[in-house]
């Protein structure tokens, strides 16, 4: 067997697969005001080389707000991070720093106290106190090695700069297992400002791919746009649900998973105050694009994955529901490990859709207005724009080619459908495959 | 890498693999008043020789349950067998006739017409009109070969008896991916009649164990001992709830899955009325235990299944969340590729309990009073009777003994318990590690 082995901590500098090349960027379009760095510390027992400390600022205070992990063990920097957006109501921040290597998870006092320590040492470069989001990544229950990490913030912030190598270092910092950094850039316009071009920047890093575990999310967002701190976090959550929680990594889950947003208007125009106004529906669903566009560089970087798949659920009578469902059939690992050995095998989608949304065992109520099996379909859309193959129509198994099946099955790139006739909702889920080296990779992680 | 290949449809004729040969019992203990029966119908395409069809028959009117899956996509021997209880009000019935190499799921009108021709062809032959159970197992999506299927329930009829081989015939016949039987027999006593020796059996068959998807589970268990009709079904549910609910094959979710009862009181003795009396309580604590063990048969038959892991949650503010804590644990994919590779990695087992509890993306409330990180613990319980090693103790991090840890870890059988601190309620679960081998059966499971 030929096992793809990851170390566990950025393991990336400037080397990357042949085959993920043509996902990393060899230039962008940053936002104004932004320097960002990635430096080396030596965070992790045997990293000797590796950058693993990234720090991102805005040269001017910034709207910020982050989605957090819902996982009853919060790390460190999760805490730290929460409360001090809270306490400065969103608005007035200045940079984002983080290591990866240590998650500083179930760390205690000591941990927070490690947590704060970086975000003040940023703050004193930055030259302004209380205005610096943490972030971290790696192995949980272990204390960062803290005077290190503080020694190294000076020298991000001397390195620092706004070229896209310095982007291109500073998502090379926050990967672990990742086997290529994820960073996107993008102008865009606003209704109400014309004659201004906005931009938007984002790095992120994930892995794990097969359920929402412990492969912790991190993504940092960047705009030059100016956006009211008031609307930050709906706005922001809004586009994490159509992107970071429609993977199969959900943001939701690790014990370190942070998207954060960070708005600096450095680029002029007038201030967006309203989601509902022309100009906040328009960046609203500009970044809820560019989200998932991002997201879904996770699922390319699945650990062990060979495929892409996209799950869509459609006419269905909630958008929840259709949420679940979608998600239910992404992390299925009987439909995760057909895919892998390029078997068409609907009765396993059929099946992951069906327990979606049961009760749990135990609970006899067991409504599901949703699915109606004599109204479900299921097809394959192949992505080379040839035609869609039925399945399963209203219920009744189609007589399937099989080797047309086996022919999309096996492409890289691959779109279920899944239609269930019972209302006007739609949901749109990605996920990969299990392959082999899924299980090597995760075998063999800590060691 | 050393793959073992499961044929789909049972693959057992009198041969397992050497190492679960002490699972498989020599001699049994049956119940009165049944005759059993395992004969080659050759139901798979493919199929030349391997036992497909099982028969079990009592010889008198029976009070019977059954539990099935709530899937939405629920197959025709569900529903078949769903309305035949239901009609019979639990009493009256004689047999359980099974297939294995098919479903009969998403099989329409059609599929409905031949479960019911596979019912009245067995009633005919024991003559008792609406008195059989049906269950099917195989790939969904395909219609039974029926003709062939109800030519050969007068063979099983005509082989039926009641000789350990006759049942372990009948076990060995429902089986699919499993590489042995799983049979079991005891005896017990009712407290009202000290002087009458009670007998149930059981055979299972499941395979799967990633997660509570789409490897059927069937179960029948068969007692001579007399319960009324109308405590069938609870004392069933809460025996299901402790076994079969509680391995990570979980028998709400296959399109297919189900758990029957059948009690035929050929054992004499007075009648169990009640599931308060002191003959109710002991028959229902009995039957508990009874599932248990035989469903922890499916998970010592798990696909590349290497360990058998007790997962303990104690201390817990309410049962419903001991075991949804419990499950997600036994179920995390990250948790059991640790095990695989032989990796004390504690922070998995935390973090799968940390998200357990939450609301699903885009819900903002998660008020989850059950976990306290500062009251929770985690040890490795070593089932060869030497000391628990504690790996976090009131969301502290001990120093842990990595050698002693990983000698743990090691071995076939190991205990992980986790003390919440929030109440006096508690949950067990059993499950596997997910090896390479998984991914390959699973990856060519359907050609």
């Amino acid at each position: 067997m030929k096992s793809v082995r990851r170390a566990y901590a950025s393991s990336l500098n400037g080397t990357w697969p042949a085959s993920k090349a043509k996902y990393v960027p060899t230039s962008g379009t940053y936002p104004k005001g932004y320097t960002a760095a990635g430096v080396f510390v030596g965070i992790k027992h045997g990293n000797t080389d590796k950058l693993d400390l990234a720090l991102l600022s805005s040269d001017r205070p910034a709207a910020a707000a982050a989605v957090f992990t819902k996982n009853k063990f919060q790390a460190a920097p999760v805490t730290f991070s929460r409360r001090l957006l809270d306490a400065r109501a969103n608005t007035g921040l200045r940079s984002v720093i983080v290591n990866s290597g240590c998650a500083n998870a179930v760390t205690g006092t000591g941990g927070l106290e490690d947590a704060a320590a970086m975000a003040s040492t940023t703050d004193r470069h930055v030259g302004a106190p209380d205005s610096t989001i943490v972030m971290s990544t790696g192995v949980i229950g272990q204390r960062l090695p803290i005077a290190k990490i503080v020694d190294h913030i000076p020298v991000a912030y001397l390195k620092a700069g706004d070229s896209h190598q310095h982007w291109l270092d500073c998502a090379t910092a926050i990967c672990t297992t990742d086997t290529f950094p994820k960073l996107m850039s993008r102008s865009f316009k606003l209704p109400s400002s014309p004659g201004v071009e906005y931009r938007i920047a984002g790095m992120t890093k994930g892995a794990g791919m097969l359920a929402p575990n412990m492969a912790t999310l991190l993504t940092i967002l960047a705009t030059d746009a100016p956006i009211a701190p008031g609307i930050m976090r709906s706005v922001l959550q809004q586009a994490v649900d159509c992107s970071f929680n429609s993977i199969t990594i959900d943001g939701d889950t690790s014990t370190n998973d942070t998207v954060a947003l960070l708005a600096n208007g450095a680029a002029g125009g007038t201030e967006v105050t309203s989601e509902q106004s022309e100009d906040g529906r328009a960046f609203s669903g500009m970044l809820t694009d560019f989200a998932a566009d991002l997201a879904k560089y996770i699922v390319r970087d699945g650990e062990g994955a060979t495929k892409f798949v996209t799950i869509r659920v459609v006419d269905c009578a909630s958008l929840d529901s259709a949420r679940t469902i979608a998600r239910s059939i992404a992390r299925s690992p009987l439909v995760k490990t057909a895919l892998y050995g390029n078997d068409a095998n609907w009765g396993r989608i059929l099946c992951a859709a069906g327990y979606a949304l049961i009760s749990p065992p135990g609970h006899l109520v067991n409504d599901v207005p949703e699915i109606v099996p004599e109204r479900t379909s299921v097809s394959f859309i192949p992505t080379d724009g040839s035609q869609e193959l039925k399945l399963l129509v209203n219920g009744e198994p189609e007589e399937v080619n099989e080797a047309r099946a086996g022919q999309i099955v096996q492409a890289t790139d691959l779109e279920i459908l899944v239609k269930l006739g019972t209302g006007d909702k739609s949901a749109v889920h990605w996920t990969c495959d299990i392959s082999h080296d899924y299980v090597t990779i995760n075998g063999d992680y800590r060691t």
